[in-house]
This record gives C-alpha cells, sequence and structure tokens, in this order.
C-alpha cells in the first residue's frame, strides 16, 4: 500500500533500504534505515559506499527488469550492500575505489540473479553473490594498491590465534558479543552492533535474541580455538553466528526444541569452519566473509529432502519467526508474508 | 528379513556394521564387521573413533527420520566412519577430539542429505561428505593444536616426492599394494590391508580384484610422479586408485571390456588427481583425502547423459558385480538388490 | 551436405577443424584450419599437440557414441585442442609428455559430456573442462618434473605486477592486443594473433571486431591494475577478454546497445578476475587459464532466468552474430544453425 501511492524516489528509497535490512535478513525498510544509522556511526565513509552499493545493485536489476515483488523485498539490494562495505574495508579510498564499488555492484546484481537461478524456487542465494564479486574483486585489488606479493598482503580484520588457550575479561566478552553483528556489515564498534540489535527487534525479537545468542556461541568457539582475546572482542569469530543463528532460528525453520538444538549446531559448524577458512585462505590472501554462514545454511536447507523431520520444519513462505509461528497455528489468518534472499 | 525379527539393537548395530562396509561400497554387515577387526589390528583407538562416528551419524539420520532403507543399507553410516578415522589420524587424542567427532558426525549425515540431493537420484554422494565435513573441522582444529602458521602444519601421512624417479623393492611393492585398501580407512598397516581384501571378496570376488588392481596402479603411477619409496610403501598413493577401481569396475558399470579399459583410466587419473591435489592443498594445509576418487567418478557418471555407449552399461539397481552380471544375463531372476551411496 | 558425401577420413578431418575453430567459438572448419595454421606460425611442436590433443577427443567422443550432430560441430574437440596445448606449454616435451596428452584428452572429453549435462539444455560447458582437466594434469605433473615445492614451481607464461602505474609505449599496446588472441591458444605471437582475427572474420566480421574490443580492454585493465608492460604485451592479460567479448558479443545475446554495455561490463570483471585468481592461484602453482571468461559467462546465462531484458536478448538456437541478427529480423529465412560448446 505504502509503495503505491508514493512517487517512484520514494518507492527506490524503500527497495534501497529494504535491501539493507535484509543483509540480515530483515524484510523491513525501517531496520534497513536503523542499520544504515548504525553504520554511519561507525564511520560515515563506510555508510556511503554501503549506500551507492545497494543504490547500484537494485537499480541493475531494476535496468534488467527484475520481478517487481523481488526488487521490493531488496532481494537485488544487500549483496551490493555488502559489496560496498567489504571494498572500502580493504581497500583504500578515492575516486579508483568509487568506480570498482559501481562496477562490481551491477556485477554483484547478475550474480545474484544467477545463484538464485541456481538455489531453485525451494533454495536461497543468501550472501554467496558479495562473497564471489568480493573474492574477485579483491584479489586483484590488493595487487593494484601495489601489495605485489600475495603472501605480504595483509588484510585488515582477520582473526589471529594463540598458541595455548587465553583468558578472556568479561570486557572481552560483552565487546565480543556486541561486536559480532556489527562485523556482519564489516565494522567494529559495539555502540553499531548495538543499533543493530535494536534495529532487529524491531522487525522480530526472537531474530534478535538468536542474533546475540548467535554472536555469544561465536565468541564462545573463537576462544575455544584459540582466538586471540583481541580477535574476540572484534567479534570477528561471531558475524557467521549471527546471521546462521538469525536464518536458521525460526526464519526457514518453524521454532521448536529441534529447531533449536539444530541451530545450535548449524552455528557451532559454522563458527569452526570460519576459523578454517582463515587459516586455509590465509596463503590465498583473501578473507573468509560469510562464505560459512552460506554454506551452512545451504547444507541444511537441502538435507530437508532426505529429512522428512527437518522438512516438516520448513516455512513455506518465510517471513518473521514469530509470523510464521502465528500462520503455522492459525493457517486461516493471513500471514504478512516476506520474502527471503 | 534378518532386521524385521531382531531388536531395536541388534538392527540398529547392523545398520552401523552395514556403514562401515559402504566406505568401499560393499553393503554387508559382515564385511563391515571385518573392517572393523581389520581397523583394530592397525589401531584399537582408531577403531573407537570409527565406531563413535558411525554410531552418531546414523543415529543423527535416524533422529531426522531418514528413509528406512537408505539407514539400514549403511548410507548414513560410513561418512561417519571416515570423519571419525580422519579426525582421530590427524589431530591429538582426548575428551575434546570426542565432541569434535561427535558434533562433526552430527554434520556430516546433513551434508550426507545434501548431496545425496544435489545428486539427484541416478547421482551418488560417494565420500564426498567426509571430505567436505573433514576439512572444514581440520583447518580449524589445526590451528586449535597450537599450530598458528597455515604453512607449518603438517599433517599426517602426506606423501612426498624425490627429485627423480626412485628404485622400488620388491617388498616396497607389495607392502604398497596392501597398505592401499588399508589406507582408505587411515590406516598404514599390510595385514589390516590384507583383511580388509578377504572382507571384500567375502562380499564380491570381483570388487576384491578390482581393489588389488587398483592399488596396484596406484602404486605404479605413484611412482612415476615420482614418489618416495617410504610414500608408496605406505599406501598413500593407491586408496584413491582402490575406490575408484571398486566403484566403476562391475558396481555402478556391467563389467565388459569397455568398462575395465574405462576403469583403468578413471583409477589412472584419480591417481594423478591425487599428486595434484597433494600439491595444490599443501600452502592450504589440508589433506587431499578421498576428493580425487569422488570427482572421477562423478565425472563418468554424469558423461552417461552424453554417451550412450557409457549410458548401457550402467546398472540401474547397483548391487555387487558378480549380482549385477546375472541379473543383464536373466532379468526374470531376482537379483538380490544393494545400495549405492 | 558436405560430409554426407565424405570418407569416413575426409569426415573426421572436418571434426577436428571444427574442433579448433570451436576454441573461440567458431563453428566453421576453414577457420578452423586457420587457427591451426596460426600455431604452426608461433611453434610447429604446438601445432602437433593441438592435433593430437583434439584427435584423441573426438575419437573417444564417437567411441563412446556421442551424438553426431555435436561431433560434427566440434563441441568434443576444442577442450582437447587446449588440454594439448596448455600441457605441451607448461611441461617438458618427450614421450612422457605425449602420453599424457592422449590420456588427458580422453579424460577431457568424459569432463565435457559430464559438464555439458550439468550445464543443461540451455548451458554451456565452455573451456570447463580443459580448466579442470589441466589443473588435475598439471599440478602433479609440476611435481613429476623435479620442482618438489609447490611454491617453487614457476609456471611459464604468468603474468607479475609493478609496485605502481607503468608506462606503456605504443608497441606494448599492439603487441598487447595482437597477442591477446595467441594466448586464448597459449601462444605469444603477434602474427599468430593477427591470422586468429583473420580466422575470426572468415566466419564472422562481428565476432573479430569483438574479439579486437576484448583484447583492447584487457590491456587496459591490465595496465591499470599495475601490470607490466612486459606481461602486457605478451597478450596475458587479454585473453579471456577476447572469449569473453565473443560469446557476449552477438553470439549467446542478440546484439543491440544493452548487449554492447553488458559485454564491455562481462570482459572488464573477467579481466579483474584473471587478475585475481593469478594472484590467489600463485601460492598453489595453478595458471589462471580461461576459468574467468568461464565463471562470467555462467553467470550471465543463468542471470536471464532472473532478468526478462537479459532473457529477451538471448539467441535461441546461436550462430554467428550477423546469421543471429537476420534471424531475428526476419524469422522465416532459415538461418544456417551452428552449435554453441
Amino acid at each position: 500500500m505504502f509503495q503505491m501511492r508514493s512517487a517512484p524516489a520514494v518507492r527506490f528509497a524503500v527497495y534501497v533500504l529494504r535491501g539493507i535490512g535484509q543483509v540480515m535478513l530483515q524484510d523491513n525498510f525501517i531496520t534497513g534505515f536503523l542499520f544504515l544509522v548504525g553504520i554511519f556511526v561507525s564511520s560515515w565513509v563506510s555508510g556511503l559506499y554501503a549506500l551507492l552499493g545497494t543504490v547500484v545493485s537494485t537499480w541493475t536489476a531494476i535496468f534488467l527488469k527484475a520481478p517487481a515483488n523481488e526488487v521490493d523485498a531488496g532481494i537485488y539490494g544487500f549483496n551490493g550492500t555488502l559489496t560496498g562495505l567489504a571494498l572500502a574495508a580493504y581497500l583504500s579510498h578515492g575516486i579508483a575505489l568509487i568506480v570498482f564499488v559501481i562496477i562490481a555492484s551491477m556485477f554483484v546484481a547478475l550474480t545474484t540473479a544467477a545463484i538464485r537461478h541456481i538455489a531453485g524456487p525451494r533454495g536461497h542465494a543468501l550472501t554467496a553473490p558479495f562473497v564471489i564479486t568480493t573474492w574477485i574483486f579483491l584479489g586483484a585489488l590488493i595487487v593494484y594498491l601495489g601489495l605485489p606479493n600475495a603472501g605480504a598482503a595483509e588484510p585488515l580484520q582477520q582473526p589471529s590465534y594463540a598458541a595455548a588457550l587465553t583468558r578472556l575479561s568479561a570486557l572481552d566478552v560483552i565487546l565480543g558479543i556486541l561486536n559480532g553483528p556489527a562485523q556482519v556489515m564489516l565494522q567494529e564498534n559495539p555502540w553499531t552492533g548495538a543499533i543493530f540489535l535494536v534495529a532487529i527487534a524491531f522487525n522480530s525479537r526472537v531474530s534478535c535474541l538468536a542474533a546475540l545468542l548467535g554472536s555469544a556461541i561465536g565468541v564462545g568457539v573463537g576462544w575455544y580455538m584459540g582466538g586471540t582475546p583481541h580477535s574476540i572482542h572484534q567479534g570477528l569469530f561471531g558475524f557467521n553466528g549471527v546471521l546462521t543463528a538469525i536464518v536458521l532460528g525460526g526464519i526457514l525453520f518453524l521454532l521448536n526444541r529441534t529447531t533449536v538444538l539444530l541451530t545450535v549446531l548449524g552455528v557451532y559448524v559454522s563458527t569452526v569452519l570460519f576459523g578454517s577458512l582463515v587459516v586455509i585462505l590465509k596463503p590465498l590472501a583473501l578473507p573468509a566473509l560469510t562464505a560459512p554462514f552460506v554454506l551452512v545454511t545451504w547444507v541444511y536447507v537441502l538435507a530437508c529432502a532426505k529429512f522428512p523431520r527437518l522438512a516438516s520444519l520448513v516455512v513455506v513462505s518465510p517471513g518473521t519467526p514469530e509470523g510464521n509461528l502465528r500462520a503455522a497455528r492459525d493457517p486461516l489468518v493471513e500471514k504478512e508474508q516476506g520474502e527471503v534472499p
């Protein structure tokens, strides 16, 4: 209803904000707006790159006549948001970077369409287009920045490991849990993390709780894998857990005891996989980004075909965890439907 | 029939033993039991981890209500067997490892379902779930063990290469051929290899012959690629050939002269690919595991769609090579049907 | 018609020459013959390996009874051509190499069938079978050649980067643009590049123009990424752009202003991806080959499912760019149909 009466520019702004909201699977433009506020609190330059990426990838999808309901739900925006944020986090700023972000965000819209097609009607592209596009551009551009040897390139914000288990202070734990959601958007700022949690809670309190839980498990597993206190309070072990917990814990699967158990398993594995990918990708000078979240979620979605107990929990048209539960209890009440990327 | 009359615990034990049998594509619980004996002969600790992995992944599949006939055939067990064995081979033992094996084996059941779904009704997951899950856990856990630099990590049992062709003694060749089957289960013990061959022969003499042939080609190709005598008699160049020869040589494709030719080609390529993967994965500190066997077999299965001569050899419901031949000769005789993972 | 009346040997020769033509997506045996002439001008040994690879992979497809129209169009030949050329470019020559090329070319035919099946009726295998097979064989055989440490292996013809932007002479630019097409066949010789361009023009002047444009963009992007003048005039930054420009610019998509825009984007991304892959694969001692062309083209083809504007440009049975345009303008005129790999 809102969009019907609005001017094209206002509608476009809503698509862009929904796109930013979809970074954490929240199909809600106010949540998206609050996310943007959170990014600006951490770094206004990052905020501008996030906007640029989202605008360009959304515009590319509209130019290529993507389905209106998908554009509307921000499906073609959020991978652009992340691509803009990641290139801005790893590369030095300037005109060249602006051009790169524009080109990469055009390409990320194509990649989103391609992966959505491969995933099929019941599948999800998630942040895979962002991961692939960012790897494509980072590998080459790190070289361009005058770092001739891949081994010598030092991407920012990669976790480091200690030789033995380290002691964490209470502050490390609290900062780690708050920085987890912030690192989803490649920011390290506990206030940003707190704003993100509030923004999620505005759309769904269950998802907010899931994000907190995912971040906390990430801190625990990261510590147990030997992560240094510095890496842990930066939130580097938490952001994949945040996303995995949100998507498995109520959005794609109906909440019940089995779902909680399986979500904890998924968060655990995605954090371990993050640790592995950091080690594996180190000689290649690539960051792990959100690849662990994507892979673990895909395994769960695909496993449904063989596991009826898992399949019985799948939400056919996923909205918020609360909305999904209401719709399951009373199928006659029409649910406010969302769109999951 | 056997399971119908049995108590649940006995039935579960049979599933687990069939799972262990399926590691080498033998749908036979006595073969599985003999495999377990072979592992215990080499290392009773490894035997316990193999059991733990198989039990947990089989139980996870039952908990998630996987199809009864697939659980029965051990389909959800053997990737757990291998995951338990591999984590025990590369990581130091203790309570922590037991917890890791339990979690990894739960996840491997999900991965098995996911890959079986992708592979489709005529496809096969083979040991891909094991390879993926083990890479996920090894990368991170090697770091956890206090080896901070990926380049410095020295996984056990990786083959080494000489600068020039080396001389092999007759003993190197014999040990290499016997250790090939043993290395499928990550063991280095010629008696274990011999027990495995007997166990396979109990189910199918053709598969036993294929395993021997695959191991022998592996020894030859490994030597020609410059493998050191030590690596060769450890059987490191043989285990992918063993699996490739078993699956292509009579199980998935009906035995005839063309099949033998194509199987030799497949074994050759999988051994070369093993050599490549060892080199490629070395900077990433990951072992090649059975990835070559999986990739080569997938190429053969997928190529059928375009090559009628290959497709005409495909066995619709594969059992042992002998059973497949009997069924092809006399379609009226009902075949004892197996299930191929 | 031509083949009907000919002797089997002549027909086979035509298949082989069409296969060589398909390396640059030209379904034309005279173009293929001119390509072969171009390779011989650069190196007659390379020419022989190109022939060997094409003959063996075409023969393997015929032996396995591949569809006659696909064999006829050279679909099973060109990945063999490239495999022969690549192994000859990176490994030392001799009897051993001849055996390796024969085995690899047999396997590349199977891989072609497998990937064509995965790609589906509207998809394309492109040069993916060549990339995969060559990686399989190169990894191991580089070791075999007595280079024990992956890090120490120095594959030929990998581009190098300068710490800052360098000055290009007009000669560097001209040589770079001509060597781009030559490097598609792993040759560095401007005359070879010129012959290739003439050969393409014989089949389609639009494709020839696309190849020139792709090579020129490659030179520009390569320079801007910090490629050294030597790497640039070797044509190393151009060959992926050449292939991407040919396939997107008129063959798979009907030529119009949108197509030109999207083709330039695709060429740009494939060149950046080439730069990235060189950096990423360096520690693994593997060359990037034509993987960037394959990945970018796949993204475009798959994205059609979601983007109607892109889908409306797809050519149903692709021939030359000119033929596609004629058929679109006057659907009643029967088009000379080609086959795209």
